[in-house]
């Protein structure tokens, strides 16, 4: 930590969930104060996810003070949460460095620490994770306890819903913790819930339930398929007297709760009385994101992930600079234009899998809330949504980051390409993200979406470009049309530009030379020209810069261009080199009987950590200096 | 049809829903039987899926009976069993030429016609696309209806649950219809059942309901949120009553049934009942698949899709030919080895995602079924699941068809390669596929399986190849492998050789040559070889023939050979050319320097649409001949 508070009595010493686990239960409060402290002190100074990392401070410190971690596993169901089991977990001194160029990772990771069990950087995974380790447990015969700790808002995602579907018919005795910070569901936390839980988490009374039906079972009463039945009853009769009632109960999985998720004396006592219980079991947990710190409090989406702030007063240092100084956002030329655009054409609809604030869409929400769907974190069901309202002659633009829209990779061909239905992908965080690190750089995204017939991929070079794009893709019969851009600032202030549509499928030359050609796709074009505008006056005339504009279909007229007047030619992407703009040229050259020297410049074939994107472009030598040297090479 | 049955009054003149809709409600099970008679008879000589048609004819037939369609949608999950909706659509007559080369497709299809409302290859798709539709209408200010029909397994996936999810949330009107047939739940086809359909479904109770609740509306009495806990209290009472629950219930969708799916002329009063209702609904229908067909309903699995057979005896004419005969299915090699290596590798586990007889993993699971999970259609799933059992040291094989592996892209990435897990990932049906069509053919597992760092990517040459791949696959610390492979017969009869390994990313020379290299991967070499062995005598030294056996890594030896020894380069594949190993031999030799005159042989950039695999490969050009064309070209 970058000082430490002199009230800090148990974190110094905590190395170890170990160390946590020999203090008293009456003891943990305080802990989770200090824990609680450490996290937005750092935070202020180093931006990262701070409101759902301060929702799960008592959760932590009860699931670390009540397993035997790392033999037994905790699987965080996205690791934005993870901060104070990063900070119990032997990594306190080094918090500091999170999110940082070789420092902690954004989110848990095996190599990092045995603590972290899986890789969560990707929302709904933990279950069938975790799933998978309950079931290796079982089958070395090791008594290894296995927990997810997953969000109601991981929860909605289909991959969730798949390992819960599987958990209930498969042997084993995972416990599963929905942490719920949906507050428009405060009404369930009553006086029966909580009497329920006291019932049906009493020791005494579920030894007491074991023996009779162990004993039902001996006499040939109760049978496994009667025992099934009697869950489903029992969870009937919950639903019925709590007037509350969730899928859970419908799939033979035990469900306690909802508990208080700010009582750690409480959660050690629930998570100890459940720990042993044979069979998979569901612990419903209430939760409030950014729990102990007011502004955080009061508007979660804002410090979800806030950026530098003052601790004391809750100003938010990194905002309020006047907009018109520096180019604007992607992400604020994507939600404006959406709305003008939605605005002209009435059959525009926009759907987001809730990423209406990251993605800007919550601009046209706000103006048009029925033509606007935030459908929750389930890609594969945002595309294949959009497909069913393309098929009805809508025109969905639908907004997935790119990392994510993995999740949707079948949707995207056999619900939209195939029936070349008319609808927008639009693929935000494309390309090197920085500090959010390997599970979110929008690396893939060229060169999965390439071999996908009947598609239209493109990325803008600029933010007018975007604007561009955006009209062109809306235009009658366009088919499904992919724009792809980057998390962040572009490079044009006065951005917004009439609507115009370029032609689909045409680049265009940016600067003509006569000896390379350098062929970019995207915003990594202003390196490019950054790299040529660097050259000396003599080198700089022997330099062409092309814009290609759409990776799909490929504007073959320049590459006969380029392949006729050109012997060396260099491509730059912001994506994996393997498959990606680079390989559609090199096709391109061979199948028209091309042979120049062709250097592709791109993301290597490695997943790239965290860092800042400048960081990341150096190593990957996808940077200025670097294209800048391979052109010199190839001169 | 192939020729018209004298007791057919109805079927010969019904050329469209339309007629149908003529008919009186009692002449419907008529109808049904004349349709099923249809089905079987045409299905004895020309193969295609029967069970699940003949579960739905009598739905089919209240479907299209009750509903307006081709205005109102009904979307099917999994074009299976639809061929009942084929012959009332207009398309009898077109029936006998169903899955042939230029015939009715496999699966509906909007192009082939306007009562195929979207694609339905893949399951569990029906509920995202309806809603869409069902949210067009609405916006259009269409009364138009919408139904998803959707079986219990398509169910089981996590883009459904994503579906209902929204659903439950999206103001919408749709329908779903829960296509029930699993055996293990009938149960729950009681009195109290019966009697709650009909209360729930009763016209007059509920427009009582309706006025009542609207009247409470306009009192201030009951307002959105109050209706949706009437709706969860309604729902918790039927489940405390019928002892049954399901998950549709805690979701605020109102749930009917379950019903009869074979009593055509209570399905109409049903739909008759709940279509005009408002919001969200779902209607649970218990069939039988092959309903109709004493063989069918005996052992739907095996009935699924047949093959030809005799009508009057049920025998099946397909099988029972001796094996020794031909060369096995690579299916029988992957299910036979893989319980080889299970039973010396005590740490090997089985996940299918509900194909265990599809891929032939029910060896392992029939020999060893604690080590055998089918998780259910939920490929996501499967390889999550599959990481957390190799992350805790199991080595999971998880078979996944390649065309359904799209389902799995993000999975792989995240789940498994990123943290480069000891896993197999066995891609069964890879390449085109024949019949199913576009949808199933695996044709774009290589190129998007390419650009992810870690993995081992390869495909056999032959059965013993397979094995091999299989057993080098076990050792350890193999990190992420895949194995993609055909659909059917290999080419080696004696297929049990001896369990060794292969190096890992080594090819091999299969014939040497001069002045051309071709440079195959996987299956499709045989054709290669016999284009080779079609050349005459002369020719046949000029070319070398090389089976790369590894996509990734690629053998860098053999390919400094061939960018050193040839100036022409062939490569075949069997997957898209697009971004697959034609295109990483290419990045190769750019990135070596080498500039050799290559041509790409694979499926191109177009969904390739449905036939025998002999007729889709010639139209690829992906045949021997072909093959020998462009080899004499390139000399």
């Amino acid at each position: 930590m970058t000082e430490e508070p002199t009230k800090h009595q148990y974190l110094p010493n905590i190395n170890s969930p170990a160390d946590l686990r020999r203090l008293r239960v009456e003891e943990l409060p305080q802990v989770c104060d200090e824990l609680r402290h450490d996290i937005i002190h750092e935070l202020s100074v180093n931006p990262g996810h701070l409101a759902s990392s301060l929702g799960v401070v008592e959760l932590t410190v009860a699931l670390h003070y009540v397993f035997d971690t790392p033999y037994d596993r905790i699987v965080w169901d996205v690791g934005h949460q993870a901060y104070g089991h990063k900070i119990l977990t032997g990594r306190r001194d080094r918090f500091c460095t999170n999110r940082k160029l070789g420092g902690l990772r954004p989110f848990p990771f095996p190599t990092e620490s045995e603590y972290d069990a899986f890789c969560c950087g990707h929302a709904s995974n933990s279950i069938s994770a975790a799933l998978g380790m309950a079931v290796a447990a079982r089958l070395h015969g090791e008594q290894r306890q296995v927990v997810a700790v997953i969000g109601d808002g991981a929860m909605s995602g289909g991959l969730s819903f798949e390992g819960i579907n599987n958990a209930a018919s498969t042997p084993n005795d995972m416990l599963v913790i929905l942490n719920d910070n949906n507050k428009s569901i405060d009404d369930s936390v009553g006086g029966m819930n909580q009497y329920l839980l006291r019932l049906t988490t009493n020791t005494t009374y579920n030894n007491l339930r074991y023996r009779a039906s162990r004993k039902l079972f001996d006499w040939g009463i109760l049978n496994e398929k009667r025992r099934k039945s009697i869950i489903r009853f029992n969870n009937s009769m919950k639903s019925l007297l709590t007037h509350q009632q969730n899928m859970f109960e419908g799939m033979d999985i035990r469900y306690f709760g909802p508990t208080d998720g700010h009582d750690v004396i409480e959660l050690v006592r629930v998570l100890r009385a459940i720990k042993d219980m044979k069979g998979p079991k569901l612990l419903h947990v209430h939760t409030v994101k950014g729990k102990g710190y007011k502004p955080a409090e009061e508007n979660a989406t804002v410090w979800h992930a806030p950026g530098k702030f003052d601790e004391d007063t809750g100003e938010r240092l990194d905002v309020g600079k006047p907009a018109t100084k520096c180019p604007p956002r992607f992400q604020d030329v994507f939600g404006e234009t959406l709305l003008e655009l939605a605005q002209q054409n009435p059959q525009i609809v926009g759907v987001t899998p809730a990423m209406p604030t990251g993605c800007s869409m919550n601009i046209m929400m706000h103006a048009l809330p029925d033509r606007t769907f935030d459908v929750g974190i389930a890609e594969g069901h945002a595309v294949t949504f959009s497909g069913g309202m393309a098929k009805d002659g809508l025109l969905p633009f639908c907004n997935i980051y790119s990392s994510f829209m993995q999740r949707a990779y079948d949707n995207i061909i056999h619900d939209a390409a195939i029936m070349r239905l008319n609808m927008v992908l639009c693929l935000d965080r494309a390309g090197l993200v920085g500090e959010d690190g390997p599970t979110h750089h929008g690396a893939f995204d060229l060169a999965f979406l390439r071999p996908i017939p009947n598609l239209t991929i493109a990325s803008p070079y600029d933010e007018p470009e975007l604007r561009r794009l955006m009209f062109t893709a809306q235009q009658p019969d366009m088919g499904t049309f992919v724009i792809r851009y980057p998390r962040g600032r572009g490079s044009v202030v006065d951005w917004r530009c009439p609507l115009e549509a370029v032609p689909v499928g045409k680049g265009r030359l940016l600067r003509d030379g006569d000896r390379v050609a350098v062929l970019s796709l995207g915003p990594i074009g202003t390196e490019v020209a950054k790299a040529i505008d660097g050259l000396s006056d003599e080198i700089q005339p022997h330099v062409a810069h092309y814009d290609m504009r759409f990776l799909k279909p490929l504007d073959e007229e320049i590459l006969h261009e380029v392949g006729q007047r050109f012997s060396r030619v260099i491509t730059v992407e912001d994506g994996v080199v393997t498959g990606g703009l680079g390989s559609a040229v090199l096709e391109f050259m061979a199948d028209h009987g091309y042979t120049p020297t062709l250097h592709r410049i791109g993301i290597p074939d490695t997943f790239v950590e965290h860092g800042t994107v400048t960081q990341l472009r150096e190593i990957c030598k996808m940077d200025a200096p670097n294209i800048q040297r391979i052109i010199l090479k190839l001169l």
